[in-house]
């Protein structure tokens, strides 16, 4: 007889008090996320690798013993750029086809230590970067999910699993997540380790996490930050304050983006909370090519291997978009764009400081995500916040004229990470 | 028929122009160098692999060349904390005894890519951090050479190598090469590339250099970051503007490292330098505590696949030295750690920018190198500058009571590294 509850659909939350209260098994969740796969990867390709053996296996194990930890038996994806000791890792490049790093990535390690399920790895770009791999939008096949967490964001937004893993160093996480129409989480620079993922740039580099409620957010940062979990305190919406920030590339966001955001304001305002503007200073605009030349800068460096001995097996994009550009890029140029950074992140640490702002109101990417898997979209809206380090969640709840998700994002003050998680929930409770 | 030239205790600088000049070939270099580490490594014990064969013919494929770049035909050492696609990458740890990575770090590719021969990968304490390898300081081999870039500070001293790359997270460049007598270089944070250096922290995992002299700093300097070589301009010492900086950890330097900075202090004002002085504001003395805390918060997380996996695999003093007090450090404390890491950072560079000076003059470490090589000596003249970002260069000209090389350190603005070279070149002249 077929099950009534598709336990698929379960928040990790849920399946978690389901677990505990004994009315449902690591096993038996893992088999329904394993029945939702069956069903649509062929069609969604959100996965480079799936051990469903090992996660029998990691299943029954946690099934037979004592609770493990935040997430005892709750299956994840991990982002292929960050390392498996048992899976192959292979950074959407045919460079590491067969490669077998001998360790977990801190994120999956601390995963794993917490008791969840790695089910696989999901697709990413090659190198975290633009050139695109075979993931589907879950929402429509003919559409992108985004980049570079690609698979990562279909695979949540799909029912194949509650929870994944990604990366950020432009917009790879928050932009798919908004295109798939779940909640992606883009930490203040340097709260998860980054032991094991394959370095882009020591400037940018950000694990960020996917998931289908706020609260399963605050409980994986908990488990990969290995801190205790605080769950999700929502304040009233009246107390909230909090400023939209249309960024210096407003003229770049499509309609449905600008009435999302707009949209958002006024819900907002009429439950009572404070709704004001950031105009970000004139010095800001010039972030965008800041990020694009420490990321050439850095990445033409980071990838000296690769580069020297298998440059054939590199994609033009790659090449185009990165290793040209890196080489027109000097010290100076990388360094002034660094100071660029430093300077406009104190200005809006100081900022937040002074007016007791909650969080920023911004949109999570230009509109719908594009026709096409080949373009993962644009970066626009997400580099600033990559670049001032400072936390942002992107909350699924619009969508645009054909139907497919749009996102709006909240970004807190840097290091607040928990404070934002609890507007992000107050500020979801509108659609609730 | 012996060699009247002993090759091997050539600098880079002057070994590349004798093999542009065609009175030396990277083979003949490449033997010096082997001839000498087969006379002494039975008792320094600076690698803990060497590639005979691959670099003879890596050697003889340059000596038929073209010139390949800045290194063309330069013998380097590898902390075996950096991988390499061709030989074992250990990092210190039994954990990694078999381990080959598929890559070679971007420091290591770009060494090759410029020509350099790569002979080996060099002793690193477990992990970097505290516990100690094999290695003796060549100097007197019952004392520590310092850590954790043991083997790359024995190796250059020795004359193994002319160049070494080294981490640093605490002062883990700058001591060993005071220690052992060779000029170590601690550049800005972020200079050079991290990718395929095993992470400890995000905040502070610094790749450094050593060498024997600064014009060799300066051109492998050039090599590792894709920039082009700028040959070191030394200013005239009584153009310079120096302040001594004796730090809050003052009374924790020994005699001969109180000496040496008041010596060279007193030689660059009679050589008509403006020597000033720098007490650092108060708040700077809780820096030492912070920069543990981040050092145990982040080394916790990174290594959380060993410490799940392999936890009896793993010293004791990691475990009492970073895992304990990470399990101690809150997310808060952190964050505190990080922020005054920040304000500390922009006051310096403010200070900086104001007074016009042109490098700090402090010490590189308490004094000599301890007898014994367990302990591979203290951090607390090392840390500051790993933390604050800023360049730092060591420079070997006096020696201690035991006869044992002790080092003034020059530290320059941060992201300014060429001009503290030239700084740096300019206060070496005050010795030749």
């Amino acid at each position: 007889m077929a099950d009534k509850i598709n336990f698929e659909r379960l928040t990790a939350v849920a399946a978690r008090q389901a677990i505990d209260a004994g009315t449902l098994t690591a096993g038996r969740l893992l088999e329904a996320c394993l029945e939702r796969i069956d069903a649509r990867e062929d069609d969604v390709r959100a996965w480079t690798f799936l051990d469903r053996a090992g996660a029998r296996k990691q299943a029954a194990q946690l099934d037979a013993g004592p609770s493990r930890g935040l997430l005892h038996g709750i299956p994840l994806g991990v982002k292929d750029i960050i390392d498996t000791h048992d899976m192959p890792s292979r950074y959407g490049s045919p460079i590491y086809q067969h490669h077998h790093p001998q360790w977990d990535g801190a994120s999956v390690a601390l995963s794993r230590a917490a008791g969840g399920v790695v089910l696989g790895k999901t697709v990413t770009t090659e190198f975290a970067n633009r050139h695109a791999g075979p993931t589907r939008n879950p929402l429509d096949l003919e559409h992108t999910p985004g980049g570079s967490s690609s698979g990562s964001a279909a695979a949540v937004a799909d029912f194949h699993v509650p929870l994944a893993l990604g990366t950020q160093t432009g917009g790879s996480v928050i932009r798919p997540a908004s295109y798939c129409g779940v909640y992606g989480y883009k930490p203040s620079f340097q709260l998860i380790g980054n032991a094991g993922v394959r370095t882009n740039t020591e400037a940018l580099d950000t694990v960020g996490l996917m998931a289908r409620s706020v609260d399963d957010l605050a409980l994986f940062k908990a488990a990969l930050t290995e801190t205790p979990y605080i769950a999700i305190d929502t304040p009233p919406l009246s107390s909230l304050s909090i400023a939209l920030c249309r960024t210096p590339y407003w003229d770049r966001a499509a309609d449905e983006s600008r009435r999302a955001l707009e949209q958002t304001a006024e819900l907002l305002a009429s439950a009572g909370a404070t709704v004001t503007e950031l105009v970000l200073p004139g010095e800001f605009a010039g972030l965008e090519e800041a990020h694009r030349q420490i990321c050439a800068f850095e990445i033409l460096r980071n990838y000296a291997d690769e580069l020297r001995r298998f440059r054939e097996l590199v994609s033009d994009d790659f090449i185009t978009q990165r290793v040209v550009l890196g080489e027109q890029t000097t010290l100076e140029m990388f360094r002034e764009a660094i100071m660029l950074g430093e300077r406009c992140r104190s200005w809006l640490d100081r900022w937040f400081a002074e007016r007791r702002v909650d969080a920023l109101l911004t949109p999570s990417a230009q509109g719908e995500a594009p026709r096409g898997i080949a373009f993962t979209g644009n970066v626009v809206f997400n580099f600033l916040w990559t670049f001032l380090y400072t936390p942002a969640i992107t909350l699924p709840h619009f969508t645009g004229p054909l139907g497919l998700p749009v996102g709006v994002q909240l970004v807190g003050r840097k290091y607040t990470d928990q404070h934002l998680l609890n507007v992000a929930s107050s500020v979801a409770g509108l659609w609730s």
